[in-house]
């Protein structure tokens, strides 16, 4: 089942996408709902994010790679995480697929995507176990941690390097039959492959992650939480069309320009 | 002017506060709201935290003589931030006045109050001045970052010293005249002042922050900004009653348990 959350007629709905076809339901989600006999088609709609998180949690550091290239870079050893700390974005930054991120100004030229799998959180949850820590998950979507990574050197915290406005692109539905077991994650930009990845190839997987964080934290509906990302990304500049695919999943696309 | 959110008979409502009277609203201060002619003793209702936050920032070092204690506590020198980089705390974390502050189980004896400042968004706002930065504040309201030491350090993130569900008391009420100027936050641990300091003695001030921020991120009806602490504190314990008072705001008193 996949769902999407999308603006028809200026108003937002949530919907159940079926190949072309979105049939309307009342509610949402995330509590109760009910289908309606309204269906519109997938081209006709404005596609939103599909859901407004409660909270935004981020792995940040969970594929070996991603941290020994990135410490190539800085030219310091790589150290690889030995416990699974979540981390937080914000809501201001996110946009939906097809939206334009937009780079600031100011901005270096180091801009680079991170293409990553997003747990969606369906049902409040502490205390989880490795046997049920899925039981909390809706489904999952696709999220690009748009990055300055300059900024992500100079600054205190990653409010700005990776949170300005249309930073977060996410999207464009939430799945909820997919597994991350057997599929690739693939960045395109510009239409040629750029970094291809095993996505669930993590140092901490989704229930190690859930397990972890709920030992303290309450889950809520809405909840979500980005799972990291591996290898590394090109510079990116204004014009550049970044893909990202998650086999079995589906496409999170947006296009990069600069703010004038 | 004092809004409160409360519950009263299963339902949690907004409301204005005038002495120990409460007049109920319908809709809330970040939307449209009309008064209505129900009346609630203060004494007879539940506290609610004043707001879910849309964003929950917060400016973490910000105050000259708590990153020196903290520095000296850790044998390192103290390393005053140069520009006002903003970080960011959880939802789950968040309870109300009067609320019980839960300590894990597994939690060191490093358990530390942080009576804070916040800042309630009330108008949405993007790359303000200093001329009409507090335009888009509501008003404000009182927060507790409580932080458990030890994993705090130890930690890659602050996801658990910082967020572990209860860990930010926040509230009682959003007060609409309140200005910093001339306050004074009292920190009394079991009726004893543990820590007293100017409350607008920061090293970058509400408006410096908010110009700073909205460089890059809009800000949102709903989003708070805790401002940061001064002093520290001493380690609590079980039964331990902290209460933070900003004269002219109000007071935010929370007891410390054990978990069982």
């Amino acid at each position: 089942m996949r769902w999407i959350r999308y603006t028809f007629d200026q108003k937002t709905h949530y919907g159940l996408l079926d190949g072309e076809q979105i049939q309307q339901v009342e509610g949402n989600p995330f509590d109760v709902y009910e289908k309606t006999d309204i269906f519109r088609s997938f081209k006709e709609v404005k596609l939103e994010i599909p859901v407004v998180p409660r909270t935004f949690y981020c792995a940040g550091l969970n594929y070996s790679e991603h941290v020994i290239e990135s410490a190539k870079k800085q030219g310091i050893d790589p150290v690889l995480p030995t416990k699974a700390d979540i981390g937080y974005r914000a809501n201001n930054a996110l946009i939906a697929h097809l939206e334009h991120v937009v780079i600031p100004k100011d901005a270096t030229e180091k801009i680079h995507y991170e293409g990553e799998l997003v747990v969606v959180i369906g049902k409040k949850a502490k205390h989880l176990t490795l046997d049920n820590a899925l039981s909390c998950v809706l489904g999952y979507t696709i999220g690009n941690d748009v990055s300055e990574r300059n900024w992500q050197r100079s600054d205190r915290t990653f409010w700005r390097s990776k949170n300005t406005d249309t930073f977060k692109p996410m999207g464009p539905w939430i799945d909820t039959n997919f597994t991350p077991n057997q599929a690739t994650t693939t960045v395109k930009v510009n239409g040629v492959a750029s970094t291809v990845y095993k996505t669930n190839s993590m140092i901490f997987d989704v229930p190690t992650f859930l397990v972890e964080i709920t030992k303290y934290l309450t889950l809520w509906p809405g909840d979500v939480m980005w799972m990291g990302t591996d290898g590394s990304s090109p510079n990116l500049v204004s014009g550049d069309v970044v893909d990202i695919e998650i086999s079995g999943l589906g496409h999170l696309t947006n296009t990069f320009v600069k703010e004038t």
